[in-house]
């Protein structure tokens, strides 16, 4: 029998896991959960009702996992606790600082509720944890370096936009060849905010409006730019529609550490990702986390887990014989 | 308190298993064994006994997980099954096309001796495995690809030591730089065995030894390296120590893959490994899998694993709340 997927908010990530459920013939859709009037909000998928959120209850029996596809902010702090009362869940919670309390709300909601809630799936949290944890244990002594990029920030162009004079922005985070190429060295290098990756971004101004004060408040800004090296690109919406369209995302998470009696060897261990789409690959690793959630369920788990307490082969449609076979 | 380890053979991964110990201050070096005699083995770590491999019932009680380090050809088909009676052990079996047949011996024997047993730890198979499957299950819609290099294989150093007037030799397995590129593009290239891969090879030969046959032989030798481009280097003995004397290693694992209604998106997944030593980082993957064993052995399981089973969390000394807090 398929694993009947719901999904809880049809915005690029919602839609994301729509087109990646696709690709899984073990899953199927059941429903999408909207807040907006559900008769506006028109599916790529035929045959699969657009319910109200308020309407959750009624298909508790339908739903093997919810996918919840709200932001971080302000959204699943309180959806993944609240839906993991009724409900096997999946969410990509990214806020890094306020995971230990999340993932205590979603345990003890799901607990309650006997349903199994894995928080934080996608890329960062989600696939850097797991390579930053792996590589950890594997090499004890040595150092980690994440970098994101070449990548749009939402955050930071939203940021961008904020400001008095500006149509419309788009931020790209790019990561440092210099302070890569040291990190693949093996050396563990010191790296500062600035050494590790630059911003460069491209603004539609206003007709008349002081370009000159603009790229000021932009590169001065805290917290968002003032401890980067930031490039400003003033272009015309025109342009900003034809060239920067995409939400393209991507990183690195190398690791380099020692071994022997006199820690004469070094290694280095390299994960990278290169994204067209940032809310598509999520949406991916999302789905891949739904499976290994049904699966926690079938064994009548209960509670919240990330990706940490997932073993790799929960994630995948074949056995543990095919696995062994094809891919070990 | 400590996991206690044992190490069952000590060349040279026997000797890596011993050196990671030291990196992991929740374990610590129970006893060697060994089919020599035990007094002609020196060990690098004080106070530690060295027993015969005979002797090892004596210490069922006295270690928590036994390494087994002896080689996948004809040492661990016989000894995982035997001693995964007695221990619960790792093993670093890696001839992949007979994992399910290991699997199934070490699987009954383990479960008779209430054991748990984790074959095939290292990084190929093992960390390699470990991102195949995980590329695989995010990325449906793809194709992975598999290269190694550059490093020593020693399969192929040993072929060509037995050439007839070769006194020694170090074959380097390289792969190609244009099809790096090409998997990386994103465009899921066929690729051929001599597309991936060549194969540079340091001899020694005999004085009046005839090097054009030698070179002839390897070139053209079946399985080896009939299929590869392969460069023949002679050199000198005094040669081969001074820049040949390493055992490094390394590869990739890159998938590619669509997503989107009408797969109009294309994400790259890239993990690489540059090892300066092979056996040694084999020997941390190895040591940190035997944690996951002693954990999985608390919780009373029995049965043949592979690191396709294992929760990344059981890998760290780590708790669930460090992890979340400072790795996920």
């Amino acid at each position: 029998m398929s694993i009947r997927i719901g999904i809880f908010g049809y915005g690029n990530l919602g839609r994301g896991v729509e087109a990646a459920i696709r690709q899984n013939p073990d899953m199927e859709l059941a429903a999408v959960f909207t807040r907006r009037a559900p008769e506006t909000v028109k599916l790529r998928t035929e045959g699969v009702p657009v319910l109200h959120a308020d309407d959750i209850t009624s298909m508790t029996q339908k739903i093997d996992v919810m996918i919840l596809c709200g932001g971080s902010a302000t959204d699943l702090p309180v959806q993944t606790p609240a839906l993991s009362k009724l409900f096997n869940v999946v969410d990509s919670f990214d806020t890094h600082a306020k995971i230990p309390e999340h993932f205590a709300a979603v345990d003890s909601a799901a607990k309650e509720g006997g349903k199994v809630a894995l928080i934080s799936a996608g890329w960062d949290p989600g696939m850097f944890s797991l390579n930053r944890a792996y590589a950890e244990a594997v090499l004890p002594n040595g150092s980690a370096y994440t970098f994101w990029g070449k990548g749009v920030s939402q955050g930071h162009s939203d940021a961008i936009r904020r400001i008095e004079g500006v149509i419309d922005a788009k931020q790209y985070t790019i990561p440092s060849d210099a302070a890569l190429e040291a990190v693949r060295s093996g050396v563990c290098p010191q790296l500062s905010t600035r050494q590790k990756h630059t911003r460069e971004c491209f603004v539609v101004a206003e007709e008349g409006a002081d370009k000159a004060k603009i790229e000021r408040e932009i590169v001065t800004m805290p917290n968002y730019f003032a401890d980067y090296d930031t490039t400003v690109h003033f272009i015309s919406l025109e342009e900003l529609k034809r060239d920067h369209s995409g939400i393209p995302h991507g990183g690195f998470v190398i690791r380099s550490g020692k071994t022997g009696f006199d820690l004469e060897n070094t290694h280095v261990i390299e994960y990278s990702l290169k994204l067209d789409s940032n809310p598509e690959f999520t949406s991916s690793v999302i789905v891949a986390y739904a499976r290994a959630v049904a699966r926690f369920s079938k064994e009548a788990k209960s509670g919240a887990l990330t990706v940490l307490d997932v073993p790799p082969a929960y994630l995948s449609p074949k056995s543990g014989e095919e696995l062994r076979k094809e891919l070990l």
